[in-house]
């Protein structure tokens, strides 16, 4: 007799490939589904057309384009164009722009209990309501198990929460999960999978499970799993894909490394204030502000029942004179259903502005609050300035808040519209019959009818990279601690359109640090090969952004020597082939100076074959021992140049 | 018996405050109502509030909201809500974001045959297709229609256009003034209000006029007139304004300055290529092209009709893989009929984006087509780069053209749809009944609950300008020949945020020409108290921005001399109290040297009491004469220190 399992742990161990699932442990997971989105799947499609991939390896990989909609340059849409063609290339789907979010259409679409799904885009883990394990990575990551490789992590312990009871009147999944944001904060969950068990399940329909799913990522959580029972059967069939269905439950007697009771009934209507999702406190608390905005649809609140709740909550109503009442549908199919039943005509009708299927505003593509006033948001975050305007006031909520605030102008606890307009609270059933809309859902092509990668003029080749040899080369700068990947590649309007083009987008390395760090980086190329930076302690902190190791390795950068690292940066540089080397002796950075020369010999020797390098400092005439904690995976990556030349290398001695 | 009139004559003659009505004489007009939308408005309010207008004097003036809807920061939000307090201030109506296009909305909602609009807005004369005379102007001149003074102008010549028999299937009201465009190119109506009449008008209906109306502008047209006839009665009565309807038709006998037959049964599908709506030619000569994108909407195929025809034909349908076909209703209102007749569904079952009733993609806000790819508009203007993306593409097609070619991905003639899939053309009924949407137009305020003006920090107020005075100022610039005002205050993404902060967009003057000029002229003003600059032929040509002179204004230029001025930008420095002086001998501009002091004495006399001022060279010793033409009204202006301290000093004196 086994020990019997939870859903985490049986989706862990049905795609174990390496590795021991004991908490901590590195594994290995074989993905079954990926997903990439345009923000971050440009890069992604340039490092598969890099590794030479034929065709994805996976039994799903679908390419959306959902963030980038504006299109005030020929930038987006070349972007657009060059992902279809890249989505055909590899044999992959293509979600067409203004078919909608990728979270809920790959859900409504794609989704299989039991299967595994790797997403560049951190709410990934939306499509866990399904049970599936649904997990965002980095590009690279994606890239590879697009390519058919493993993906590796560290074995999540599970913490178990507990659904108990029914959620009362005017107050939906949003609230639920605003609940354990109250509770958890926006770190309380890291190194767990979220699962949620128990007969409060009952009262929670898929598309609010996927509201939770998605949110648990707000807590650091590494994913969030609910089990495939028979809810997720009813939501399957009405997606046409009943055949599709797999029931998986936790086993008897499952147990979870930490556990959390919810008590459903107990729960009123939160918000988050600004400007941090773990922000939670009671609407009431806040109630009465004027606002500017209220705001409904993103991955966090995507399901045809949240537009359908602001409608009834708005109908024959018109929303307060002073508010931008913004509705983002999440996809072509929402909107067709909202059509055909009444929604958007009821939204309309109150003063709703419509927007087109995608993440718009929620990543601050549009829709930015007027300076110094409220917006009530159903989306999964409010980090500052996200909106687009500084020091913004951005609220997180439930549609059913957001919409009784947009008929008073008001931060309104939904409650108060049974005063306020004699209103019950309008209990939703399931329509009938759901449209379904595939046609923005562009099939694989099949093979031999693929066609070649389109690229705009923005849109440049991954530069090749050489493999790991001696340096002698000028320390290019010289930083203290706490160097985050903002300072080293920022993002913002002026940078990310360029996150398809590394040489352009290199201009920007390091410049918040110093303004002329391209220029000179380019100079040092040319006279010494290249340059090393120095830095103190958690160097590459920050956003898990790729760009802030492959635009240093454009330019030259032959290695990182800092006293530590942090992790996502450390193993990005590692990705990338930028070796990150620490001080054995803290006080030796003391000793070298921007400018000094520093030289290493045989350092593909020191690496393969211990954990330590001897760096001479030619200027001062020191040496120095510096360090590295390279698993052999690692090491082979440095020595080959970085994971993507390591994969070429094994894929032509036919052992990749 | 007094001569039998044409209606453009009457509505004239009807509000004829000032003049003769002999083509080319000056003449000034009444204005009944006006017409101001985000772009331009901003300007107008400031400009109002520099009046110390308390109340609008007209009939009706409404602000609209629909060019900068995108909101990627807080400087387009913030314009929303000083322009809701500014229309709150003046007590005008104000269109909320989201309500739509202006020219549309005016139309359905405000227009009334046999009335005056003044528009900040090229495309105001649309609601000529009501009986009006509907005229775009400067900002200024809309600021003091709105404060009850007459608008001046030359008194046009009268373009009469009868227009005979009936559109062929798969034509449309568009084909008629792409037609009219093919024989007249961009200038040919210059100077000339164009007249519709004859039995061909009772095939066309009030939102088909409007079509027509809309793009007399791309002639060069003052405006377009269309009689108040049965149809317009129809229309109104549909609107729910039958009361408000006055006929108004032209007397028999009437005459034109000029006339032009044109058959309807005789127009075919037509396109205007890249990039020019005079570049006219039938779709069959260039059919076949690939197309990226098709995009319906905009002031020039605003009607219910236009969406409706489009989505007949794609109904059932799907449209071409690599098409983005973008759907902009025109207002809320459209959108709701769309919705309750299946026409939104229509759209979006065949593959549509789409976006919020507003102006959008036609003002490059958004919607830009990728590089080097053909996009379908039905947009009035494919003047270059005005998509947003450098050397575009961009056609001027009918709704049946561009969802014809939305199918076949193609340049597609829409008369093979018969062939193509068996399809016969769909013959339109208008609705037994319009859903009438008027909840986003916010009614005046009352007085006593007016507020006060709300300014985001990206809005100054207008500064204050002195008087006209002697000066001892150095030559900052001297320029040659034809300088345009997109070189003396350049628009664009970086520049246009900044059209409600005179200090700020001040930074940007002349720079195309001197990038130090807003240094040297700040340093200038601090030292010499101003300066002058010296041009060749043809100086301020180009767009009419009123910002080419204010922001000159305000570094503190006293004065320009030139060879000779395009009209607008002359008419813009005396607005605002530059006065724009002409070389009496050209040799004289040979003489100065930039860096030369400049000196006049009594300017203040020499303008009052003649046309001549003459000016020191101090540098070199040397004198000039330099001229002017200034009107007597002109004159008042200059001496005042612009059109805004006459109007107060006239108020204060109670003559204004």
């Amino acid at each position: 007799m086994s020990k019997p399992l939870n859903v985490t742990q049986k989706l862990i161990k049905s795609h174990l490939v390496d590795g021991e699932m004991k908490p901590g442990e590195e594994i290995g997971l074989r993905i079954d589904q990926t997903l990439t989105q345009d923000a971050t799947g440009t890069m992604v499609m340039l490092e598969l057309e890099a590794m030479e991939l034929e065709e994805a390896q996976t039994e799903l990989s679908c390419q959306y384009v959902d963030h980038n909609l504006i299109q005030t340059d020929y930038k987006n849409p070349d972007d657009h164009v060059f992902l279809k063609s890249a989505a055909e290339h590899f044999g992959m789907w293509f979600s067409r722009p203004g078919n909608g979010v990728s979270h809920p259409i790959e859900t409504e679409r794609f989704a299989i209990p039991g299967k595994t799904l790797a997403g560049s885009d951190s709410h990934t883990p939306a499509s866990g309501c399904m049970g599936m394990l649904a997990i965002g990575a980095g590009g690279l990551d994606v890239a590879f198990a697009i390519a058919g490789e493993p993906m590796y992590m560290k074995m999540p312990k599970v913490l178990g929460v507990e659904l108990k009871g029914e959620l009362s009147d005017w107050v939906s999944a949003k609230d639920v999960v605003l609940e354990m944001l109250r509770r958890y904060d926006v770190d309380g969950a890291t190194g767990y999978v979220i699962e949620y068990f128990g007969e409060g399940l009952k009262n929670l329909s898929t598309m609010d499970r996927h509201v939770l799913a998605n949110m648990g990522t707000e807590m650091g959580a590494t994913s969030t799993v609910f089990p495939a029972d028979g809810e997720v059967r009813r939501f399957m069939e009405s997606q046409h894909r009943g055949d599709e269905f797999v029931e998986l439950v936790a086993d008897e007697g499952a147990e979870y490394d930490k556990y959390e009771e919810l008590i459903l009934d107990d729960v009123e209507p939160l918000i988050a204030l600004p400007s941090s999702p773990g922000n939670v406190v009671p609407v009431r608390e806040v109630e009465g502000e004027d606002i500017y905005q209220s705001y409904v649809g993103s991955s966090a609140n995507p399901g045809y029942r949240d537009f359908w709740i602001a409608a009834e909550i708005v109908r024959d109503k018109m929303v307060d004179d002073n508010v931008s009442f913004d509705i983002n549908p999440t996809s072509r199919q929402i909107i067709e259903n909202m059509v055909k039943n009444n929604v958007m005509f009821n939204l309309v009708q109150s003063g709703a502005r419509i927007h087109q299927a995608g993440c718009n505003g929620c990543i601050g593509m549009g829709q930015a609050p007027a300076s110094g006033q409220n917006s009530l948001r159903t989306v999964p975050r409010n980090f500052p300035d996200r909106s687009g305007t500084p020091e913004d006031s951005v609220f997180l909520v439930s549609p059913e808040t957001a919409a009784a605030s947009a008929l008073t102008g008001k931060i309104t606890d939904p409650r108060d519209l049974e005063d306020l307009y004699n209103m019950r609270y309008p209990v939703f059933e399931h329509p009938d019959e759901l449209f379904i809309n595939t046609e923005m859902l562009t099939e694989p092509k099949p093979k031999g009818k693929r066609g070649e990668i389109k690229k705009g003029p923005n849109i440049s080749t991954m530069p090749d990279f050489d493999p790991l040899e001696d340096f002698e080369v000028p320390v290019l700068l010289k930083m203290g601690d706490d160097i985050s990947t903002d300072e080293i590649l920022r993002a913002g309007a002026e940078v990310l359109p360029f996150r398809s083009n590394i040489p352009e987008i290199s201009k920007f390395t390091l410049d918040v640090v110093d303004k002329n760090f391209h220029d000179r980086a380019m100079q040092a190329k040319g006279e010494h090969g290249g340059h090393v930076v120095v830095a103190g302690e958690n160097y590459a902190q920050g956003s898990s952004r790729e760009h802030a190791a492959i635009a240093p390795r454009y330019l030259g950068q032959r290695a990182v020597i800092a006293k530590s690292y942090a992790r996502i940066g450390w193993q990005n540089l590692i990705n990338f082939g930028i070796p990150p080397l620490e001080f054995e002796h803290d006080a030796d950075y003391e000793d070298i100076d921007q400018g000094d020369v520093l030289t290493v010999n045989d350092i593909r020797g020191a690496i393969k074959n211990g954990n330590e390098v001897v760096i001479h400092n030619k200027t001062k005439g020191n040496k120095y021992t510096v360090k590295h904690t390279f698993s052999d995976r690692q090491k082979e990556a440095v020595l080959h140049g970085g994971v993507i030349n390591r994969f070429k290398a094994r894929k032509k001695n036919g052992s990749g």
